[in-house]
């Protein structure tokens, strides 16, 4: 802070209906300042006048960005990979594993637990932050790696066969000379050439964020009330924004040791917003916890200068996570910084510290909500779609993509087909390998993209949903390899060949290729392919499209299967998004779904409150005024207290915002 | 040399005028062959030569490529940098700072001096080349910058407070466990994440070349005759090309200890000749020294293949040099040479030593420059306009540049303001915060492109200067934030805010955006923004433009402001060239400019000679037979010796040139 | 493998007519699983159930892929190069030089060969595999070079002069002080800036491998029975397939310790199949050997998925091998591993090891050749044309390119004058400096693209055979430096000028630059020149193209000029595609060539079998129907058996082949 303000920001907040703020992360060299010698008065004078205000704190551990003095102390703990070791200065430079950090950071953890945790402004905790592994590979890494493939393998020949390692005479004949290794075959410089054993040391490395979250979240249940919760702020894959799966963390493993799932969600702005990300974060972290609602613990006030959002975004936004199930909007910052890094991501405030005009808005935004209260909080969802993902097969996907320097990564195909859904206004839930058997019943209907590394558990599981009325729609490479990244030697699509009713053993890159098929016009059916084209073979199922091609085109693109009482539906190359909305509509329609009459940018979710009643919340993700269809409802639109009855269109503002709480 | 034929070489020079020479840069592994052993017999043949000859020679010391035995013997003298320690072979590969190579070049240059410093061919001294600080960061460089730091700040509060160090845990609580830094948070592996510790260290290293050229100053002043000189090479930022401001080193600073300013100039050639780079490295290096005469101490004669020049060319840039204030043109170099890495980067002669037509025309040009004698030397140019430009805000403004990625550098804003002045013919001086306060009041006009750090004394004698009467315009992010990088907390533009009239607090970057305004016609005005729009409200300012765009169409771009007798314009977007052309010439009618006739591609120097005669030099910069304006002088064109008189327009040859002594 | 399948493989392998298979290569971790313990068993399980099924095995020595017991037990085995010691996990990470290596290289070879030699189905070995100096530069290698260096150069001042050295103060005063060395000038971090040293060290690393694979070939000949022969699998320069000379190995030289050359041919595939790489990589193995047949001991069956090869290409491929004098077309591989990083490089067989459409018609190729039998095998080839190539102006061409950052390289020169023979179906030879004098007679017509560094000695044979005779087409920068990339100070094209008729000192980028001729329509001459542009004055030639340029256009383009009883083409600049076409075309006509009636995509190959007969082959690279002009032959179409008589043209499908044994 450029001057004591601390009333003055307090005041602001309040003006703004902000009721919850988190403090604490990465403020280690502030509250530890030298080895063993503790300060906790900035976090009680901020407890003390949080409380004072009505406002309660969430404490973070202060664990992801490490002191000076830590660094220049024990060297080891800033973490080795494999471009060499670590330098102090950057956040999330530290090795999780390492003994000097773990112990230094317990002591840290309850100086500061033992310290604060009677104080009544808190209401729970938040455990370090976006943690990951950040490629941490030393020695003790490599060794720990080892003593995992010990235990999974109960011989060396198991593993050499498992992992082929005959090839390139990289034959592993005692544990003493298993070489070392990192996350992918594209590290630089090259350790392995086998991507069934970087796939391994990435689950290794995924195991070790498990581990370490569970860690700290016992050691703050020791000292948690009741009533206060342990959360940890799980962030996704990051292009600019929060845009898929995260690799480096087993995020539905990871919040097992939670009390609730939080997020970060950052997303493009201004004419860029689609809210597709507001809701694909929202998707992934109530599925963390079985359907739970969520905290959004980090998302963009102005953000960066791509984002300063147009008037009526801020709102669209906050109520997007709202309609999505988070019972939390978070900004990150408060007010921006005058340093550093991130000057330019900025918070409500700006370094003038003065009002503005997104402050302004969030203003409106607090007031807005505390006049809905109860009305929107801990609101209910039942989806009858689910996407089924893994972080094995997104691994393993990685590694090969569509060939040697193709740029496509696992996310890439999810995205499309997440995206269809969304803009289809048809809302899903997540599933992955560790709960789909359990889960997926309840679905009318699941999409498995790029399912290209996976047990035959998992693949089993797939098969008996669909026998017992399932519907599934799945993609090029799915089921390809096994659990090893070990490409099945049986007939492909490997353990689902029978379910999909079709073969293949050959694929080519597309050229000159598109579709052929009345599933849509023409124009859209000539847009052409991308990336991937399987020579598909049908055996027993039908065939919704062919490849139009010069030479391809007596081979299946798009195919369905009736098997047992449910269908299987298999898109053998990566269709344009046009294309994949034709797909999902036609697979929409044999999974019996009842379908949204609007479509993006009008996006429409849908959920119940804990009063019971029914919401309908209509968004314009869009500059102009729009129309949205709501025929055959009656009630309440909230935000403007007016009654729906009898109309068949509401319209709605530029980036504007609707409520109906159903009555019919 | 492929044979000895240093008689020939000689002959050939004179042939062409050439007057001045420059030896012995680069030639320490010839002349200290083994540790202490020194040989200069080619120093003494070739003065000898040469003195015979008539032709005077430049010594340079030959620091800045070691020998190959220091490499061996004493290692350390290779530069530790972010990138590991150097490796020996190139040139500019030492620590600066280092006591070996401090004391062995010390013992060469004054065994060198000593030798030869009674020759009568010697008319002065260059010290090193090129000289940067080479990013030197290694143990004892990081030591220098903590007892920089220590006495710069009073403790290591104020330091923490003015750096924002609390931010994700840097806290330095002692001296001891002060980090490593690098030049640059991009630096990798990184080392630290605030820009505002890494200009203090960038400013650090420019401090070490300022002290090291200082150093081979004193020594050679020690042996210097009256009436020799000592200089230096300075360059500038390289893009294939000089192309701005150099941002390793504070020019004006390092120049304090030279005689006479030295600069290296090369730039585009063949139809991408524009004559701006000569024009701006002369207006620097005049600016260097209180508006001395200035060496061209390299240019390109044949240069790389794109630089061969079209016939004219040499003639029409060796005569912009001399109009800008050069004192000396000289050719980086006589003739090519046989190996190594600029074999491909040619002087005069070719690897043949035979004539060529570019050769031929330097030929012709000597002797030209030889008839025009005194007329055209030492000319004394007084400008109304000057540009402050600031290492500080260079280095500051590049680690932000607009945005995480974002590739403009500071230079990128500077050069198109320059460059627009450059083409109507509005003659500049730079100046920097060293200088303002004293020499602001000689100019009508001063432009502040993107002064991005700044203390409070520059900003205060920016005010003043206006309220006074001067007339600025300035831009963006001007006065941001403070002389240690940090966001000033009062009302943007920092410092500035009243004197402009205007306020900001956020800012986006330009999507859909133009301009709306009076100021240009409407397709210039639509030309699309680029880069960064500050969402600016004008308090007590004039708008002359805003924002055309569906959102941000009520925030000012463009404004000016009358503060006590002076007016202050803001613009507060980059705008494209011919937007800024229009801006400037605004500008330039406020603040009651003399302007010229001419626009590029006629470019129009003035000056006044050792005669007191003034002197208008046209020229030609393009293919094209063009008219240049002359309505109202009367004189004589020096090339040709015809009279000019009552004549409206004259008549310049493809890239050709006039020369009118005036005399009315 | 999966499981157990051996004698399924050989199964399909005879229903396929395959007779030859290689085994062996790679597999070092496998037979010698710790060091000193060998496991042949693998070995003897395939070698005797091929040779029950009367299939024969080449046997390839292990050594290019090491076991992970060598690099943990012998570290320094990993190779040293610019970027740090090579980290364990892949092949050809290994100091080919290294003493350890040798060791247990030599221990296994005579292990293996001990064991394996008396069996009778072995017909031959391959030793190593693609086998380069993988940039090995360690501390042994500098020294190694510094060694010969001392034996090259009489005395470091004869050093110093040849390399420059005094530039930038790299002279060398004692052999203690030779710094290290690498690759290349853009070796990252620099260590040399002086293009002759890299050059040569360039050439002492390819000299490593003429020595690597010679010792190799000394040790199996000790083993090799009477009948069996060795080889080496050697691989062009890789650009995501073959592309042209290989910069790491001098060909040539390395083969003369084989007693047949093999070669690695990858080539695009689909719609970009031209066939050009096969008849490249085929005329340069032919060439290293003396004309000799050769092995295609690698190329694609499946590969990637853009190779995945359209009916008829597999045909098309392997008797455009056979028509190049390929005595063998081996695939690789067999079928495709299920692990690592060749997953998706696939064999004949996908990984579930079924039949699929490649391997189908690979059987239908199969039945063909054993039904041609030896009226195809051992076919002799008499080309009237060769290409003079050097791996000294390779090396030394990459260096400067046409100018810093510039991307092209030698084989981009190459390429497109190779390519417009192979469109004119003129077949051709190569040569290198080491065979030129003595082989250049049998040649009407001789290429030579950018011979950028050459010795008087290979300039005096080239003028020699002009002067006899002979017809040469060169180009640009032919002659420019010497044996030691020193430019030449003589007129350039150095030491070619007075035979080549023109002399030059000045060159340019080519910019709004094309021809001004009457070799070729309008059209084709107005084509844009790239890259390079000589301003050639003719002083005895004929002027056949100057530039059509603004300033440059009284230079000459292209000229002829006859030198004794032959010609000399110079080409100043780089034409396209079209202009070369007919460039070469003139120089055909004026050696007085027999030309082809047919053009790309009919491509057309001449042969004699061993019984005498001529043999046409005529290839359809397009996938229309095309007609062959066949005028004036008489004979049997060999494939189909029909009769070939008193017709003008032959039809041929998209992708097919004829085989014509001529009569006539």
């Amino acid at each position: 802070m450029p001057y004591d303000r601390l009333d003055k920001d307090i005041a602001m907040m309040k003006a703004a209906g902000i009721n919850v703020v988190r403090i604490g992360e990465s403020t280690w060299g502030t509250m530890e300042p030298r080895e063993g010698e503790f300060d906790f008065s900035h976090l009680d004078r901020v407890l003390d006048a949080m409380h004072k205000a009505g406002i309660r704190v969430i404490i973070g551990t202060p664990t992801y960005a490490i002191p000076a003095w830590m660094a220049k102390r024990y060297p080891d703990v800033l973490a080795t990979t494999a471009a060499g070791q670590n330098k102090y200065g950057t956040r999330q430079n530290m090795d999780i594993t390492n003994p000097d950090f773990r112990r230094l950071a317990e002591r840290m953890i309850r100086a500061m637990l033992a310290h604060v945790s009677d104080h009544p402004a808190i209401i729970g905790y938040q455990v370090d932050n976006e943690t990951k592994h950040y490629n941490t590979s030393g020695k003790q890494v490599q060794q720990g790696f080892v003593n995992y493939l010990k235990e999974k393998f109960s011989s060396l020949d198991a593993m050499n066969d498992a992992y082929g390692l005959n090839y390139w005479s990289n034959r592993i004949n005692s544990w003493e000379e298993f070489p070392e290794v990192h996350e992918s075959v594209y590290t630089s410089p090259v350790t392995s050439i086998n991507g069934s054993v970087t796939a391994a040391f990435a689950a290794y490395q995924r195991s070790l964020v498990t581990e370490y979250l569970a860690w700290q979240a016992d050691i703050v249940n020791e000292y948690k009330k009741t009533g206060q919760f342990v959360t940890q702020n799980f962030d996704l894959d990051w292009r600019g924004y929060s845009y898929g799966i995260q690799s480096s963390v087993d995020h539905f493993e990871a919040a097992q040791a939670m009390d609730i799932a939080g997020v970060d969600i950052y997303h493009p702005g201004q004419n860029q917003l689609t809210g597709a990300e507001i809701a694909l974060g929202g998707d992934l972290s109530r599925s963390m916890k079985n359907g739970q609602n969520y905290f959004v613990i980090e998302t963009q006030a102005q953000g960066f200068p791509q984002w300063t959002p147009y008037p009526g975004q801020l709102t669209l936004q906050a109520l997007s996570h709202v309609a999505s199930g988070a019972n939390m909007v978070a900004y990150w910052h408060w007010a921006s910084t005058h340093n550093a890094i991130e000057t330019y991501w900025k918070g409500l405030l700006s370094q003038d510290y003065a009002e503005n005009p997104t402050y302004l808005e969030a203003k409106q935004i607090g007031n807005k909500l505390a006049s809905l209260g109860d009305n929107i909080t801990s609101l209910d969802k039942q989806n009858d779609v689910a996407i089924l993902f893994s972080n094995e097969a997104l691994t393993a996907f990685n590694e090969f993509s569509f060939g040697w320097g193709a740029q496509q990564k696992y996310n890439d195909v999810l995205r499309p087909f997440y995206d269809s859904l969304y803009r289809a206004n048809i809302e899903t839930d997540f599933l992955d390998p560790s709960n789909f058997a359990d889960k997926a019943e309840n679905y009318k209907l699941i999409i498995i993209p790029a399912l290209y590394s996976a047990d035959d558990n998992v693949l089993n599981a797939i098969a008996d949903y669909v026998e017992n009325g399932g519907h599934i729609v799945t993609t090029f490479k799915t089921g390809f390899t096994d659990e090893n990244v070990k490409v099945r030697h049986s007939t492909q699509p490997g353990g689902l060949s029978e379910v999909l009713g079709v073969t293949y053993s050959q694929f080519v890159h597309p050229e000159r290729a598109s579709l052929k098929t009345e599933m849509m016009n023409q124009e859209t059916a000539d847009e052409p392919l991308k990336w991937w084209m399987e020579l598909v073979t049908a055996q027993q199922a039908d065939v919704l499209a062919t490849y139009s091609h010069p030479v391809w085109k007596d081979y299946a693109a798009v195919t369905r299967n009736q098997f047992g009482k449910g269908s299987a539906t298999y898109v053998a190359t990566m269709p344009t998004d046009a294309q994949i909305d034709a797909i999902l509509s036609s697979a929409a329609a044999t999974a019996g779904l009842t379908r949204s009459e609007n479509r993006f940018p009008v996006v429409e979710k849908n959920a119940v409150n804990q009063k019971g009643k029914a919401l309908r919340f209509l968004f314009n993700y869009s500059e102009n005024t729009v129309s949205a269809t709501i025929s055959g409802i009656e009630g309440k639109e909230l935000l403007s207290g007016e009654a729906i009855a009898n109309q068949k269109t509401l319209s709605l503002a530029p980036w504007g915002v609707a409520i109906i709480e159903v009555t019919n």
